[in-house]
């Protein structure tokens, strides 16, 4: 069974509703790409040649609300595509939205927020996305944001003290060994695959899938990318912890972050190699950092991170170690700035063949 | 839009979870009248001719653990039936089941206790039955326990100092004047009405729906019927309350339970009015109570009322309320346990014309 992890539910000062405008800003970036590439690519006349129902899944949903945009907009432009495609007299499509995400993650939250004149039908789906999760060919267009970069489980090699990717004193590869980022890198590519014969299985033939992945440009170091130092700035406090005595050692050499964030052309050839989709675009866009303080940031970690790191070490010792990595943005806020201005994000969208 | 109502979530002394025993008893005295009327009456086979999908949805499932017991009997029988009808080589339908309530209802822990050998695809659909829920024809069978007897509102006249339904003094109908019953009454025809309209639609022709309601005999009064005893010692504890001033009168006159128990010939003309199903079985079954303490039928009570009372009265008052309830409980435990032994629910079956 593949690790669950949430975002902090509910909208107290921690909430994932309160700390995501990152994630938002950056769905909203590539609203106009989504749009087109429905425009252009999705035959919606031959989809619901034998269904009034459309169907679409939000695949990494967590508490809202930048599941609710997402969706919004892309029933819109289906719409609007559906309308253009039709000259005679036609029936208006209906819309069944299925929002997933872990079972851990808050859905009373975000089915009490969900948009009252929002229109589709709605539904949650409890499970991790690394997994069946749908009946086969049920869906006719999947959307996943800011959500792929989440590994399955730790790569094995990173927390053993026998393997030449043993990730002592860090926890990520940012900065690390080569071995270490090779581990992820598999990891990665393991549970990809695994996720997308699973959306073959779930997506009609002539569907589409877009995805919205943290990631970077070809050739562009980890460490030099907003990510890479936010995580730096975890394990440094982290590391400053246990030789205070706060937090074990042993603790600390366990823990790694299941996140990795891949480049245009790493996915590109995952998804040739899988070989059930066409991709129909694929390109590095501007994220949505630029107009954040590295406290904000922070914040925004806190929001992702908490309930796995409370899982971990216990949750007595979160609030520490987010002032501690609060501090270290303040530290190297002006190096932490610079990196915001590059931040990228990589767009994907795919047709089932 | 409709009121809300929730059964107590988590899983402490005071839940759903924990207090819902007789429900389930009731659910699994129908058990074999379920696959009966699966195996006699549905059309498998005809069903599935355009789908490999089987979509069942339970309507107002609450928290668990009942709804996952009805829900596994539903597919073991259709899978049954499916099995005899089938003489040549075929493949085993995958199974999706929507499991719904109000948006208030506690889906985190419906979707963390979810069963891990499930066959099926589990969604949760947050939202009133009095309304639509689902795409057109989208369901192949339809089933709601021990949750139709919530009405969408109060009956306005009961609470109308003007009208000759005003239920001054009292909580519920039951030991009323007559005005007050057919208030409650109408209400249960306008929201069971407004209630099939959207199952007929949402229902594929052919499709099933099973209902399990609190109702009694014909010609019965509810003042004899278990959950009447238990209604009149709410009431009893909170005029108490109000001679003591511990509630207003005012809070107690505009409040009324919205609960009304059919009787069998009552659910008939209904259907029978609607005019979209047919009645493949319709009767009275003895409900799960006869092992029930009146203490246990009252934390059953608190379990389904805390949250409706809470939001009127305010949470303050909810402790003193129920103590006082298990008070008169054990007062009249003997006229109450005798009446236990009568305990009814009504089972129908329909298939959509």
């Amino acid at each position: 069974m593949p690790e669950t992890y949430w975002m902090n539910g509910g909208d107290s000062n921690y909430s994932y509703v309160l700390n995501s405008t990152m994630q938002r800003d950056g769905s909203v970036n590539v609203k106009g790409m989504i749009e087109k590439v429905i425009l252009d690519r999705l035959d919606v006349t031959h989809l619901l040649s034998n269904s009034n129902t459309f169907y679409v899944a939000d695949l990494g949903c967590s508490v809202g609300p930048n599941c609710f945009i997402s969706m919004q907009n892309v029933i819109e432009a289906v719409k609007r595509k559906y309308q253009m495609s039709k000259t005679e007299a036609y029936k208006v499509p209906e819309f069944q939205v299925f929002f997933n995400d872990t079972s851990c993650n808050d859905f009373n939250t975000l089915f009490t927020s969900l948009p009252s004149q929002k229109q589709y039908f709605a539904a949650g789906v409890p499970g991790s996305f690394h997994g069946r999760l749908f009946p086969e060919s049920s869906l006719h267009f999947i959307h996943s944001a800011h959500a792929l970069h989440w590994l399955s489980e730790i790569p094995k090699e990173v927390v053993d003290s026998n393997s030449a990717a043993w990730n002592k004193g860090r926890i990520h590869y940012a900065g690390a060994n080569e071995q270490v980022g090779k581990a992820y890198s598999a990891q990665f590519a393991k549970d990809f695959e695994v996720f997308m014969n699973a959306r073959a299985k779930e997506l009609v033939v002539g569907g589409m899938m877009t995805l919205l992945v943290f990631g970077i440009a070809d050739g562009i170091s980890l460490s030099a990318f907003p990510a890479g130092f936010l995580f730096n700035f975890l394990g440094w406090s982290l590391m400053d912890m246990a030789k205070e005595g706060l937090v074990s050692e042993d603790m600390v050499d366990s823990f790694n972050l299941p996140i990795y964030t891949p480049c245009p052309k790493e996915i590109g050839e995952l998804v040739g190699r899988n070989g059930s989709f066409s991709i129909e675009r694929i390109e590095i866009t501007p994220f949505g950092w630029t107009e954040l303080s590295a406290h904000s940031c922070v914040l925004h970690l806190r929001a992702a991170f908490e309930g796995l790191s409370s899982k971990h070490f216990g949750s007595e010792v979160v609030d520490e170690w987010f002032a501690r990595t609060d501090e270290k943005g303040r530290e190297f806020s002006s190096q932490f700035e610079s990196a915001l201005k590059e931040a990228t994000q990589i767009f994907i969208a795919l047709i089932r063949k």
